[in-house]
């Protein structure tokens, strides 16, 4: 029999896919899970974009040009400059969700043995991705203690060397929900510009800034347009995680030339998906209002409920749709596993993130979990409820009751 | 300014593409431009599978499993076991198009260095998806005299070491329309497993067959499980190239598991497309009855007027919906470029694919062009005078007028 291929081997397992057996079972036994573990919102689809599905006129489902149509290109335009990034449809190219940006800007610009930067807990993918490519990801520790903001820049000189070809970043994070300010993205621009390295900036949940908090990108920094490559998707920002539309945006141009290449070797992105895309640009405001407002009672409810449990710590993040945890536990990948084998309350449990699966550094996020509070008020009520009752019965626990009552609010 | 990869740098443009801005200019002067380049089907696309678009009444627009809804694999199963494929949901990985079936089947079974062997003239970004991988591709000439048939498998043997991991095919052939018979199937299963190499068998051309022959896949031969993995798309079969969807199939279990976790790194294909797939099934037989006619007639004129022109000979393919000409040229790239940028016959011309793009191996197809026959007969027949016109005053002509009269009908 012919041996799959070495890389097919180190290819990571998905962290947050792979406890999707023992939830399986567990709802076979007739348990409730609550879904804690996935980045998929519950919100609705804008109306707007799913009408456009239903109001297609075409007789031949066809290729479309590699980077997008252009009419797509020019909506996107219209989105983004509202921001401020001053682009214009040659800066975009058209991808096949957030995950296909990534792989196509890794590629372009990053060769086997190459290394990017990228502070952690990160999105688990991230490491899946370089694997396809060659690429080393050199992680540097954020901590749960100040909430994951940026390391300290000394931190990633010690990491750079002659193959540090990039930074990686996500802000709102994903896993952490940490909003970079103003100040953290110009310490990393001085650093990207003293040692010529790419700046990716992951900006799924750039919709989701709570307390007033506003988005800074990269893009808004001067004099950084050559380091810049931003990696985007509408599967947030219109809970659309199903259509696989994103884009990849850049004002190098030696990078979108390149990274039009491998845009045809594929042929083309969706057809059908840049046409709800188009028409996504045209959601109004309203929308946005009511699904921050949602999120913002979600995350207020779930960082309240995990602060009040014995030994638990979870800092209230800016953004994003995720909080990362740290448990009394002595093991996440064990303990999140138990809580659908072995665990019910009322016959329900909860399916998290161990977040050993966002952190390259072995060992680390041993005792965190990612939450996504991608359900409404009520679940999210009866599952933290659930978890309170687990983790006062878990096996592993590694404080005991009352010892540490109210800890977490010292931190 | 930090640099793009090498990768990046040896990345092939599409051969199929790059001449589109010729094209644009062209028709910006108000030239009619026959499209005979690129294989997108003027086709209709099955009724039934746009009006599943136009129903969908989902809410929430969701990630579905990263191996592609059960539903759908089901309604697959269904489709390839009519086939004789005789497989079950879990032999199949939906992707996203055929490109993507082919990447991830490469990098599930070949490490940066093998070596897979494909008969050239082969389907372009092959090329380019192997350098995504930093696989070599080793060609083996197969030839316009005897219409592209398998070469002799004495060939494969000299080119077989220790990095040959896979032979590649597909049948019909992109671009030759060749269709490969039971027999040369055999020939190589015996090789691969002489060898222990994987056969990937790109599919897409599988209903597309003329005069009467039937399809035979590599899945159709005893004893060969563990080494055939398909490549599949809708893209043709319903001239559905925009949905991006396709599939990977195979009965080797750890190629099917190393598969989903390239295929988990990128969450999951499209979830409108694989409702739209699932009712393409159901696409009656009458619509492959009515569109196989209509190539047959097609392929008959384009190939007939082909070898009516003084010094071009064309094979008679039997499958898909391309034809390699070898045309009284001195060079196919430069001649292409010509018929757009220079030439044009009652304000008419038409684009064409150079072969050198399909060939690996350096100088070979340089007077051989790759025809797609995408356009109605009425529109054939013109392309067919303006390219004869074209031929008789190209600068490049390497055979005088009336030499050759009658030649190609000796071939």
């Amino acid at each position: 029999m012919p041996k799959i291929s070495h890389k097919g081997q180190q290819m990571p397992a998905s962290p947050i896919r792979k406890l999707t057996p023992y939830a399986d079972k567990a709802k076979m036994h007739g348990k409730k899970v609550f879904h804690l573990n996935i980045g998929q919102p519950d919100i609705a689809t804008p109306e707007g974009m799913l009408n456009a599905i239903k109001r297609i006129d075409f007789k031949v489902w066809a290729y479309t040009a590699s980077e997008g149509t252009l009419s797509y290109r020019k909506k996107l335009v219209e989105y983004y400059n509202k921001l401020g990034y001053n682009i214009s449809p040659e800066n975009i190219i058209v991808t096949t969700g957030g995950s296909e940006a990534i792989t196509i800007a890794m590629m372009s610009c990053l060769d086997p043995g190459d290394e990017v930067i990228i502070p952690e807990p990160f999105y688990a993918n991230y490491n899946g991705f370089a694997c396809q490519g060659g690429i080393e990801v050199k992680p540097i520790l954020s901590h749960i203690e100040n909430g994951f903001a940026l390391p300290p820049i000394a931190e990633f000189e010690k990491l750079i060397g002659p193959n540090t070809k990039a930074i990686m970043i996500c802000s709102p994070n994903n896993p952490t929900g940490y909003l970079y300010s103003k100040e953290e993205l110009e310490a990393l621009k001085d650093l990207a510009l003293k040692h010529d390295l790419y700046l990716y900036s992951d900006e799924a949940y750039r919709e989701f800034c709570y307390d007033g908090r506003s988005f800074t990108s990269p893009m808004h920094l001067d004099g950084l347009d050559e380091n810049v490559i931003v990696l985007d998707t509408v599967s947030k920002r219109y809970s659309a995680c199903g259509a696989r539309l994103g884009c990849l945006i850049t004002k190098n141009k030696a990078v979108i030339a390149t990274a039009l290449k491998f845009a045809q070797a594929r042929l083309s992105p969706g057809m059908v998906e840049q046409i709800a895309g188009e028409a996504a640009v045209d959601t109004p405001d309203e929308y946005f209002e009511k699904v921050n407002k949602e999120y913002t009672n979600r995350r207020n409810a779930i960082v309240e409920a995990l602060n009040h449990m014995e030994g638990v710590f979870c800092p209230n993040p800016g953004g994003a749709f995720y909080v990362v945890a740290k448990l009394p536990i002595d093991d996440a990948d064990k303990f999140c596993q138990w809580m659908l084998e072995s665990f019910s309350y009322n016959n329900q449990t909860v399916m998290m993130a161990p977040a050993t699966g966002f952190y390259s550094t072995p060992g680390a996020g041993t005792d965190e979990v990612r939450l996504a509070y991608v359900l409404n008020i009520d679940d999210i009520e009866k599952a933290m409820i659930c978890l309170d009752e687990g983790l006062k019965v878990y096996p592993g626990r590694t404080v005991s009751a009352k010892s540490l009552a109210g800890s977490h609010e010292s931190v």
